[in-house]
């Protein structure tokens, strides 16, 4: 749920500014865009792309900066508006809220009429950009990014090698999943796809990465030709030998710069690019090329959501292993109180994670707050912000990893003790557990999307006028993004029919805000629902994670008789499942935490 | 729920296609479009406007004809698949399902390259017309539709007088509407809107009219400007002296054809068009004309849908009087089977309602389906189909009426009796009870759209493998439409968020074809909800309509606590309301039959 980034980039001053707007001059530029965003559009940038941060000192994970020659601002949205005003100077720039103040709203307020406002196509999709437009703005893409220009010391490209994915862990080759994705273009008469997304073609050519934090990916591009043939855009150093044999002669590996040369290649043309999750540039020059371009989703973006067999059964020895390490963490917990704090119970679980088998590294970064830094969303622990973890509190730890089978993500709140907690808590926890069950229980036919359930996660909190300010759930990758599209379960996003194989979090909350947070969040996989009588095809969700609720935070009398009896059943699978991995104290420790509540 | 329309329009004809075909010959055109709409795009047509009927003799609410000079083809929904067959020639007509085949797919197929097909954007929205242009179809708009140059006998367009609807029912004056429309306006940059739905006429000018069946609106056009100033297009004849006072001078009214000129007029000038809910011809005008059409929603839509507090008391006391009619209904069923038909219950309903104060007729055609009839959806019974009601059988009765101070809709499923009903279809029944509490009982923040909640409405029955195949939910009009825009429940809609003051249905139902229709249907309005605390407006819902549930097809045992108590406590408010009102006998039935069940 979290997504700072570790850099190593140094910190900003007055001068770059200065330096970018000598360079816009010299461009004929009057301003220019700076996003928090890479050419892949990703959610973790390498340090080469972290140019807001360069620019303006700002390193959270969302956030645009607008440079005029005479003002200059940086926007982001409400997780970060302090992070922005502690990190950046305010004699350089104007600090906005991203939804409040739009970009585009001030732009038209600040920008002379007529004024040549820039922007990196290859920062921006084609819809961010016809934002822009509606709003009457009419901005100049540039050839070369002018920020880039002037950051002498801009950090190499990452190149770290990528891997082959075994299909024992993929499950598909590779040959498969193209002919299927080059099937889907003949239906839509498109000659080509253009993907943009590290994950698609991770997925696609069974293989893996490591060149951002937290993701197993190797960026790069690719097109996939409607017959099944691919040209992948890498550095050639990045793909060793065996790798190249791995994907085999239907994939050809050229130098990035080879792009713009197979792309002319596509002249008149139909070719499929994603208008919201691929950078403009690629629309752009296609058309300067004489193609036809068709806004259509990323090709792999289904396929890859939906997990086939091998996928499903890894993720749940995934899952199975992971919650070994949550609950000897969980155990270690218990005494934490007055003990520990916010990092060193971090680290306590990632280091029992690293004695898992296929543990690969974190899958974002750890979210680890005690008392009221809980009650911040997207809180990212710091040796600033470092708390002790006290009594008579609660602790949210909201974390997740990596194996080579499968990606975990778990929140789970508990209570430090040793005193009752409050009543009003244990109320609100009990809501936010009665939302989580509304979800796990849930049967719903195709063709429902996660905006379509999203409420009932929501309802019991709602009935008393609380609610919570984040989608319920979002796409799990297998070894990959542990933020995965198209799918989510969130009133906000497009209505995509979650299908069987997909894996969603169900992660409701609740926050107050200077006293505490809670989230309790399992990751769910859907599957086929074997109804007898049932006329069309029906899912459920299959529960992922393994590890007990506190049931100190459970208040029963708030919970109809099936939701009990939910908890129990669950509790009993847990103790199934962890046990016969615990050792002595654990494993009665276990046995306590799980046993019913009625 | 239903919609077909009395009508007096002959037996179609081969001759009629032949003339038409010849017509088209005579105009250049290779084909041509001829769907079931008026020049408003609304749910009922006058006569006149009924040309698919007369063209093909079918009489459906939903369909469209294509006439090429080859061949041609009838496309309509599932709805109404069997009574296309029966009313149509299959000499003349392929018949089509328009969702499975769609016309757009067959012109596709059949049209040779290059051909003319012609179509009246007076009956089609720029959006309809748009999913043609989608599948690469080029359409050609006509002048004057070339049907209605060969329908001889046409009937002349409907000339009922618009008439004032006074404040007491109205709540807020013209003058006060038009300025809030002008303010919208304004705030846009827009300088005027285009209002095609006589229900947004009759809204905005307080008028209301007796064109069309059901729903009593006068039939005209209106050009609101953003000075609050508005020209009315209707026939001079149809506004008498009094509305024409009523209305007001800064309303001015013109004949029909003066149109084209007041377009013209807008030269220069950003003009609002509804491109979904208004007739293509007025953006095509517009546009020739030199004007600057910006899509947009009736401007109307919103302000009419949020009732004013004069309106939702007016919409209570009209739902209090109607439950009286409907209650008495309900016991005289108690001794109909054996004795009764559909008809004659849909017209016992009918007559008990015209001893209602402020009767003005049904809000649409009553659903009166006994039995398996039940369980055709939008059934309209007629004497061919007319069912003498049997016991121990299931009877649906969903009807609505005007009152001059509301519209109201109501849905029950009664048992005929004496035995006692099948285990099966009283948990059934409950199901679909549990998914109208839940709808009922819902408290929700602002923001959330009917897209949103629909799933609660089907969750009983999701789980189970069950189902229904509509929507759970539609916008209701005061004293004008029963099916009003923007709002709905239902995961097809557009998430139009639901505000306060607005009436929405609460319909879920069950249907097993051959055997029985469920269908539990109240009217809800939409109320802020007084949290203690909460930290954001938020939403409930006040129910509007006053009827027993049939307590002999409620299985308690599958009701939570909170559930059964809702009835309990409906019930008990339902003999408040509707038990002063009735006379001896009917007030110790509707004792026993509101006795609490648990």
């Amino acid at each position: 749920m979290s997504n700072n980034e570790v850099s190593t980039i140094p910190a900003a001053s007055g001068e770059r500014l200065a330096a970018l707007r000598a360079e816009l001059a010299r461009q004929g530029l009057d301003g220019f865009l700076v996003p928090r965003a890479d050419e892949h559009l990703g959610e973790y940038v390498p340090d080469r792309a972290d140019r807001l941060r360069w620019l303006t000192g700002f390193s959270g994970s969302a956030g645009l900066a607008v440079v005029f020659a005479g003002r200059a601002a940086v926007f982001t949205d409400g997780r970060y508006v302090l992070q922005l005003a502690e990190q950046t100077d305010p004699a350089l720039w104007e600090r906005r809220h991203i939804t409040d103040e739009p970009p585009a709203a001030w732009i038209a307020e600040h920008a002379a009429p007529g004024a040549r406002i820039g922007y990196d196509p290859l920062l921006f999709s084609e819809e961010a950009i016809g934002r822009y437009a509606d709003k009457g703005l009419s901005l100049v893409p540039v050839e070369a990014n002018p920020l880039d220009a002037v950051w002498a010391d801009q950090p190499a490209p990452p190149m770290a090698p990528a891997l082959p994915h075994p299909l024992a862990f993929a499950g598909l080759d590779s040959a498969r999943k193209r002919e299927q994705v080059a099937a889907a273009l003949v239906a839509e008469r498109q000659a080509a796809a253009v993907v943009t997304d590290p994950a698609s073609i991770a997925w696609l050519l069974n293989i893996r990465g490591d060149d951002v934090p937290f993701t197993p990916f190797a960026l790069g591009f690719l097109i996939i030709h409607a017959d099944a043939g691919c040209e992948l855009f890498m550095a050639p150093q990045k793909v060793p030998e065996a790798t190249r044999a791995w994907i085999g002669n239907a994939v050809s590996v050229q130098d990035r710069n080879a792009m713009p040369g197979a792309l002319a290649r596509l002249k008149g043309k139909r070719v499929r690019v994603d208008a919201a999750g691929s950078p403009a540039w690629f629309a752009q020059k296609l058309r300067a090329a004489g193609a036809e371009v068709v806004a259509g989703m990323d090709p792999c973006m289904l396929p890859k959501a939906r997990k086939n067999e091998v996928e499903r059964q890894g993720s749940r020895n995934a899952h199975a292993r992971d919650a070994v390490a949550v609950c000897r963490f969980l155990r270690w917990m218990e005494s934490a109180a007055g003990r520990q704090t916010e990092i060193s119970a971090a680290e306590k679980l990632l280091a029992l994670r690293g004695e898992v088998p296929l543990f690969r590294g974190e899958s974002f970064p750890a979210i680890s707050g005690s008392g009221p830094n809980g009650a911040i969303i997207h809180y990212r622990v710091s040796p600033e912000t470092n708390r002790a973890i006290g009594e008579n509190e609660t602790y949210l730890i909201d974390s997740g990893a990596q194996y080579t089978d499968g990606t975990t993500d778990i929140t789970r709140t508990v209570w430090t003790g040793p005193a009752t907690p409050p009543d009003e808590l244990r109320a609100r926890v009990t809501r936010v557990l009665k939302g989580h069950i509304a979800i796990a229980t849930l049967v719903f036919p195709k063709g429902v999307a996660g905006a379509h359930i999203d409420a009932f996660a929501r309802a019991a909190l709602w009935q008393v006028g609380l609610d919570y300010d984040h989608g319920t759930g979002h796409g799990v990758g297998s070894y990959l993004s542990v933020h995965e599209g198209p799918v989510s379960i969130s009133r906000a996003a497009r209505p995509v029919p979650i299908e069987a194989g997909m894996i969603l979090s169900n992660e409701p909350g609740y926050y107050l805000p200077g006293a505490y947070g809670i989230r309790l969040e399992n990751l769910l996989l859907a599957t086929e629902a074997e109804l007898p009588g049932a006329l069309k095809p029906f899912l459920r969700f299959e529960t992922l994670t393994w590890a007990p609720f506190d049931r100190r935070l459970i208040d029963t009398t708030l919970l109809t008789r099936a939701e009990l009896d939910w908890i129990d059943d669950y509790h009993d699978q847990v103790r199934t499942v962890v046990g016969p991995h615990l050792d002595g104290q654990d494993c009665g420790w276990l046995e306590a935490v799980c046993a019913p509540l009625a």
